[in-house]
């Protein structure tokens, strides 16, 4: 090749050439090269990108370079193959895709690591007339009237929308504050969430993440990419950042079409993770017990050993450890809400859906007990805050209904095999992290 | 009905009963009602939502139950089915569907305003260790390292991908700090953008977005919701918010079918409008001039006449009013750059697009020249600010590329015939404006 001079590892070019049979035994065809055209040429000796073993952590460094290697390559095509097939599975269910909004007024969760939102200083600042006037510039009411914040979830007003149009789903960004130093966490993430209205029963959401999840493996088992992915673990086994070998990973596929998924009670959960301490089948950190929930080693165990290595939903957890918005279990006078978390090896938790509390007294209850509004405000029916609106929903016309929220880029981490989420996101932000 | 007791408008009903031949000639079949359960009662008599006419302005101060209007619920329906419709047509044409940032560095088109984003002040406020040293809380360093902002475009970053994978789309929120108070503009709005590697014709970039929206409009024509939409606008002709009849929106979609569209030069546009005005054919507030630009009414008449009321291209405006990441129009020494705006009738700029400047020395100039980068940057390879990463695109393995922008909100606001873009987004953001 060095006949062709300023050709190098990076450069872009243009061969053209014959297409013929190939002699050897490695490929079909070849291409008898005529001539070559540089597009753009690369001065190998100070790319960023060297033919040679680069750090998943040194690549993070240059994401807007990281893409044009071939496994980066192939995680963009499997995020778009993910992407479409999600699209065409929930419209041709009659989900209405939305564009909830992503700059809002509440916190979902009431978790509290939010971002907030204003404009820049250049526009903030002066007051609209202090250049006629000539006063000091002094700072301007905020933009929206009042502080607004980034999505932590968009479930509310999905819920809204439900409303209207009785099956909705988004696939949008979403955001946390969090200072967390984790291969499972971003400050910007996707979740794909879905509201399903007029179901009472937590099993029908359940339903509709499995269906759902089977149909996509099921096109990725058959796919190109996924033929790509299989060969890049067999290529790529014992690597930095790559978890599973190739037979793993077609297990993993696999295990998402096989069904039903076991779905377990967080109490049986819990007796069941005790069990295997006592039997000496497992070794936990924490002690499993009934009031402390499920460290992140129990998920773990439940999904690689109860499960059979496939998803396994837990349902039914303790009211107190989740948020305000969850209906009680049935039957009525149960201290657990009607929920559920989808437990995946190594990933742990990938989706949480509940149904929703949709009775107005019962939901404004379960703000006073999560601390979201005081009894005065419930018996007054004085201001809700910013809740108000969400109320609402419960005063004209409110019908039973449930919902989930699935993290993206988790799924793709355990399509994929890749161990770390900062590795499938194309431009990763998280704490101290935000360069191109 | 008033057998039912809570019955009312608005109210969540069960209903059970025989669907039977209808003798009436009005429909085919009929429910013959047995019973009714209320699942949600509505006080009709608080509800913000009346049957009765409630002009738009008034609903867009009830964001979370305005949807359940017929025309509201429609439009919801019509983004999904373009949402879907778009994501089929890309995936079938090799166009790889990505997740870009929300939270970036660099201002894109250098306008300027933009929303800047911090944690909020709980999180921001004491340094890690405050509470340990028992030391007054102070601010601590940004979050991530230096101030952020909210993306007014994805162009940049899409630019990075497709040197990966040739051909990628997304559809984004994009975010202006703008206080503008029009029925085209919003604080959030989705963009659907595309960048296309190793085409170096402004016609191939034209050419994907003339393709895609016929593709949609043909998809549109021959759908349920497109059916509705008809019947909607000859139900509604003449009311608030609506701003075209049955046939005219018809045409509309037969517009976007029917092709080639005109692509027509910006000297040339100018050119027609000063004949028009000589003519006496138009008469405009601001008399076109080549150095002053088109202004909407120049940009509206040319949508509805010069392209027979459907979109029109116009192309190769003087470098001057267009970002600097343009490349130049061919011949070489032309003052115009490879650019489009594609204009369509009511809504004006639908789309923008262009060939981008792919060589390193030229981008650099033209950075200097729209006052990016000082010319001792160029000459010294000194730091190029927050656009390093994308003068690095030219510096590996650089190729000619274009790509487009689309305000998706304006496109569902064309195909629907609905006049305010607050009207078409569920929970719509704009100055002072963000409730729910």
């Amino acid at each position: 090749m060095a006949m062709f001079g300023p050709l190098s590892t990076g450069a872009a070019v243009t061969v053209t050439g014959k297409w013929t049979p190939s002699p050897g035994g490695k490929q079909s065809h070849e291409l008898q090269v005529e001539s070559i055209h540089v597009l753009g040429a690369n001065d190998a000796t100070t790319s960023p990108i060297q033919k040679k073993y680069q750090s998943a952590e040194y690549l993070r460094t240059i994401p807007h370079l990281r893409p044009r290697l071939p496994l980066n390559a192939l995680l963009l095509r499997l995020r778009s193959l993910v992407t479409a097939q999600v699209t065409s599975y929930f419209a041709k269910n009659d989900f209405i895709q939305c564009h909830p909004p992503i700059i809002t007024s509440s916190d979902c969760e009431g978790a509290g690591e939010v971002f907030t939102v204003e404009p820049a200083a250049s526009d903030a600042s002066p007051t609209p007339d202090s250049g006629l006037t000539g006063q000091p510039k002094k700072l301007s009411e905020p933009f929206f009237g009042s502080p607004k914040y980034l999505t932590v979830s968009s479930q509310l007003h999905l819920e809204a929308l439900a409303q209207s149009v009785d099956k909705v789903w988004t696939l949008s960004p979403t955001f946390r504050a969090e200072k967390s130093d984790t291969a499972r966490h971003l400050s910007e993430f996707y979740m794909l969430e879905a509201e399903v209205a007029f179901v009472d029963d937590l099993k029908d959401v359940m339903d509709v993440v499995e269906n759902m999840l089977r149909s996509l493996a099921t096109e990725l088992q058959s796919s190109r990419v996924g033929q790509e992915l299989l060969e890049a673990r067999a290529r790529d086994q014992g690597e930095e950042g790559v978890s599973v070998s190739q037979q793993t990973l077609a297990q993993r596929w696999q295990g998402l079409i096989d069904g039903p998924w076991p779905r377990i009670k967080y109490a049986d959960a819990i007796l069941h993770l005790k069990d295997a301490t006592a039997q000496g089948k497992a070794k936990f950190e924490f002690s499993p017990e009934h009031e402390d929930g499920l460290q992140t080693e129990h998920e773990r165990y439940l999904a690689e050993h109860f499960g059979k290595g496939g998803p396994i939903f837990v349902t039914d957890y303790p009211r107190s450890m989740k948020p305000f918005y969850m209906l009680p279990s049935s039957p009525a006078g149960s201290d657990t809400v009607a929920c559920f978390d989808l437990l995946v090896p190594e990933i742990c938790e990938l989706v949480g859906g509940s149904m929703r509390e949709h009775r107005l007294p019962q939901l404004q209850q379960s703000m006073v007990d999560h601390g979201l509004r005081t009894a005065a405000d419930s018996s007054t029916e004085a201001s809700d805050g910013s809740l108000q609106w969400y109320l609402d929903l419960r005063r004209y016309g409110s019908v039973p209904h449930g919902g989930f929220g699935l993290g993206f880029d988790r799924l793709i981490c355990y399509l994929s095999g890749v161990q770390n989420i900062r590795d499938v996101v194309a431009f990763p932000r998280y704490y101290k992290k935000c360069d191109c």
